[in-house]
């Protein structure tokens, strides 16, 4: 039975929307179960509630996390991990805590307010040989598995130009107040107390970073933006031109008021040798390039997968596979980890992003802003 | 606790795919749980494997469907209803087997082999009072529940032409035979004994007849067809000509040999106030055109489904749902029919495919093949 | 100075607009120069407006079509062929008296409208040693000329199954007619004095006839029909089985009533090799798919075209060449064989449509009706 | 008679590519007529032959545009206008001695090579009262001057944010050297005194800035840019970050080594109530999505058009135009000036690029370039 990975949920009680969506994800790798959870910090009976639906022992849901933490940190079948779905603003203290209990972490994004935290977590992390994965779910999508495989392969030669953008339509009213009608979809992104530095760039820019670095393995040297508030509080638009350790250049657009757009992440890598585009909205589809010859377009079914990244997928290809798939191989992939760790194996190939993948975002967030305060000029990362 | 639903499974061991992808989408809902099974006929190896697997009571894994109708019947807290998702072949008895305990089912399609069987499972669950439902999984999608509730409404007028197709490429390597090698993807589809009177009207041909009725609400009144074997014992490729109920006709077309597509299964529906294009492949989105108007792109977040089919959705829009979600919903709605059944409410509401669904299904495949047969003469249906 | 080759138009006044288009794309070709023109029937003074504005001779204005042909014939500098652009009603016998005169023919479409008609112009051309041209425009796209030359080369294998179709929305407003309100746009169309036996099915329908069989040769042995006036006069809309030569079968639609579609013409070709998908309009593209390989976008620049169609591109790939290029190359193909005739060379390997073109569209729109007023019987043709 | 214009044409001889496309497009306008030229000016030859092909009077082939510029200007039945589609190093000298003789001017772009020749240019026209325009061909599409009046009439709001692109591929091979055979294609291109102080900026960056000026009025205040040379002698790839006179931020990139792109210019505008979207290699379609619906596909056929840029439409919605269609709008728009002009009425309501935005065109080079030397730091332009 050492095959069982049990684990636990900080947040998420029912009414919140993207915990039951990492349930779910989590459910599609059948070795994975949920045995204990501390839903709601602000109400008891939501927490009591969602534990009884969820059919969770009373025991084993808690009035905090820290008790959780301890509780479980002492069970001889305590989880395995916990796995934060919480306000950005909690994630570290949240994180800390399980570390320190000896827990492993897998947390949503953007990890935390400052690089200083991210940096303690992943020290900490380390220092305690646990895992830590971030959920940059978009990297579990079989066709960004399939890219990364081809520019590893040199399928598109060595990386000159990368185009990538993250557009959403969804504040675009907030340009448009009414009188007596508070913004309530995005109240708290624009309070700096809650939502840190960075609307924009901290929610979806981040991803653009964390996405085209999977893909291509480029990490960015230095960078510059213009950002935009229209004044708001924080950021709602920004523009950004990088250079990567290889040289060669990339602009990225991020936005939350772009008619039109909903969730649409779209990367384009341009190669010596060929190029990839892909599209979060249509994820099963990459077009692919090689120099001199038609475009062509792959998915999960047109023989590459034979070999490579056929792992991952969940359907026949033809069925589009959607998102709960990319968080569902983000977690199966920690889950073998974690067993992986239990037998003294080696956790290094599986295929989740790490801690430190979450540093870097938060870094990147950074250099964006303190670029687009200083009237766009240069700000080296690494 | 009179919201948790029960269930078994009858197929599915742990090598089986389609039995994962029916339970990953169940556990959509966190009110329906999995309490026992009978994974495999061939191998009690695998069936108690699967069993251990998904941490059920080995008590209630069973050896033969028949012992877990007969046992779950007699428990107090025996299982709600039953999946079944074993080959085409077995569909009639095992369905059979459970009404006759007193178990709700929800069947995998094509319901049987012939008319008369689908009928009498009809008959069957209307006497013993019994909800059965047929998994046209295609129904689920959240696009078309708003596809049908926009031709309800009247937003495209009177329905005058219907052009409907369900191509696939993955039996084009059998027009190739290879010297000694076995065509072993679809060698079962071409014995008539296991597959039945067709083999791609049967398989995908079925889900077209389903999809247009489920959105126009339309019966087919008569059609004709010109079949293709290319040398197999059963159909790779059909042309069908309907006549609707309103006087109307389509076109339908159904292909297991066309190179360049996968499950690409696409319906346009005209209407004398508009039109309406869906595309399994991209199941999020719907071009609608009204009258003199521009066409305009519909997806889960533009405002339509604000009154509408919101309840059905399971993501932000903008992030892909895929079928995972279109299956979860039909269980669902078939768990929500299973408790009002419970508490003695009216189940007619609940969205779900029905029994009398499952009949038509196999009236309509025998009438292609009959009108094939007969040199493309129309045959009547209803 | 042997490479000048003159020309005069019959129809197409300063207000016709598909005059005009003829006129420019003839134009593309350098060596093809207008020196004379009957251009109205109804208006003499729109006909010498015409002339004066496009600066002809005035002496070669003509009053009749029949005065033009009998000088032009006569003068040693008399126009090497006519370009028919009247209303069909009018083609048989202008076409007659041209050729009559030893003038060579390029005809509208559909060339008349009884077969013995069509049958006499291409029995009387034959007889008179003349070329006779039929404007199937949309064989004159380059990436026609491509797929016709895959076909040819085996590229997609054996033809096995065919799927095409033209549908328009431009004549929904007529099922909606207003009182007092002439249906001005189409009013002429519903006459079967003028229009002929057949509305949608000769306009548009013919056109998927000769599409088809320009690329891939195959001709049509049988076809069954359905056919809906929808209360008019004339059809508007049709769904046609075929049988073709080959033994393959192939569905074709029009329709004239079909909200969100303009001139929408979408041909799919599949061979046991592979497939082929074009639409008219993003006319400079082409997805090819081999057996067991990625689809691919083929266009003007991707390789291919540089040892064949390249010829007839009139541009840089990447910049839409559009309809009147497609024109130009019929005429430019024609004006080739017009000098090639005057040489005493051979005419047969120029690539524009031909009268037995005409003939075989006129048959098949014959049919079609036949069929579909006997029930959807089979209706031979060749 | 006074509608006639006639024209005169330096450069594009019967080799020569784009003078062939300027003379289709230009008589697509019957009005127009082409009279003179000097179609080589290294081969007296070719010169004779072209306008011998053109069937022009051999008195006005001129040896050279000196003696074309000197003669035309004196002569009664003069050329109104000349086209000049010579390489970019000749522009400002021939352009400069037309108007010195009085002849309107229509110039292939970039104008000229430094600022100062470009407003040498712009005064001289000015001085003399004569018309002078530009070739920037993409305005000339009907859905660009659909965009124009949809954001003149406030559909998109204030604009808050671009997003545009032009790649190409067709320089990629360069990239890959082969000992001993000459880059043939760009030779030309690399040679800063053949071509000017940039490549890829200004044969396709221009393209970008002038069509976001065209649709949107809006003026670039200043720019910063990353350029890269990839080891060649000029830039083949750019990245550059726009300030416009309304506080609005917008990115725009340019290549010619972008793998699976052709002529991809792309123009993405987004308004506080709305965004319009257009891509050159589709040019009929605009995605338009006002704030808070569905997006929608406006086309020549969409109602929209009935009332504005109908004028400009050359054939039935459906039919694609192409970039001759455009060309020609542009010399449409330009000959009703040049006679509005001979009457002595305003010529300002006319639609076509203007010597000024040749101007700005050359302004916006110089600054990318200027930017890139300076380590991306901003560059004033107005």
């Amino acid at each position: 039975m050492s095959q069982l990975v049990r684990y636990g949920m900080v947040g998420g009680d029912e009414g919140a929307f993207i915990g039951k969506v990492h349930r779910r994800a989590i459910g599609f790798d059948e070795r994975i179960q949920l045995v204990a959870g501390c839903f709601s910090a602000s109400s008891q009976e939501k927490n009591k509630k969602t534990g009884q639906v969820l059919r969770l022992d009373p025991a084993r849901v808690y009035d905090t996390y820290q008790d959780m933490a301890r509780e479980e940190g002492k069970r001889e079948d305590g989880i395995d991990f916990v796995s934060i779905v919480t306000p950005n603003v909690t994630h570290f203290d949240i994180a800390k805590t399980f570390l320190e209990n000896g827990i492993h972490v897998m947390c949503e994004k953007p990890l935390t307010f400052t690089v200083e935290q991210a940096e303690e977590l992943a020290h900490l992390a380390q220092q305690k040989n646990l895992l830590f994965g971030v959920n940059y779910s978009y990297t579990g999508y079989v066709l960004a598995k399939v890219m990364r495989e081809m520019v590893a392969e040199g399928k598109i030669g060595k990386v000159i130009s990368v185009n990538a953008e993250y557009p959403q339509e969804w504040l675009l009213d907030d340009l448009h107040p009414v009188e007596g009608q508070e913004l309530s979809l995005s109240v708290w992104r624009k309070n700096p107390e809650i939502a840190g530095i960075s609307n924009c760039v901290g929610d979806i820019g981040s991803h653009i970073e964390n996405f085209v670095h999977y893909i291509t393995g480029l990490k960015i040297k230095r960078l510059l933006a213009t950002v935009n508030r229209f004044g708001q509080p924080l950021d709602l638009n920004a523009n950004i031109l990088v250079e990567y350790d290889n040289g060669a250049n990339g602009a990225y657009w991020c936005s939350q008021v772009a008619a039109g757009t909903l969730n649409a992440l779209a990367v384009r890598i341009y190669g010596d040798e060929g190029s990839l585009e892909w599209q979060q909205e249509n994820p099963d589809y990459v077009r692919y390039t090689p120099r001199g010859e038609a475009p062509r377009t792959l998915t999960r079914g047109n023989g590459y997968l034979k070999e490579k990244a056929a792992a991952f997928s969940q359907l026949p290809t033809g069925h589009p596979e959607g998102l709960h798939v990319a968080f569902g191989n983000l977690y199966q992939q920690f889950a073998s980890a974690v067993i992986a760790h239990r037998e003294g194996q080696p956790t290094d190939g599986f295929d989740f992003p790490r801690v430190q993948d979450g540093v870097n975002g938060v870094k990147f967030i950074h250099a964006v802003i303190n670029s687009a305060k200083n009237d766009s000029a240069w700000v080296h990362i690494n």
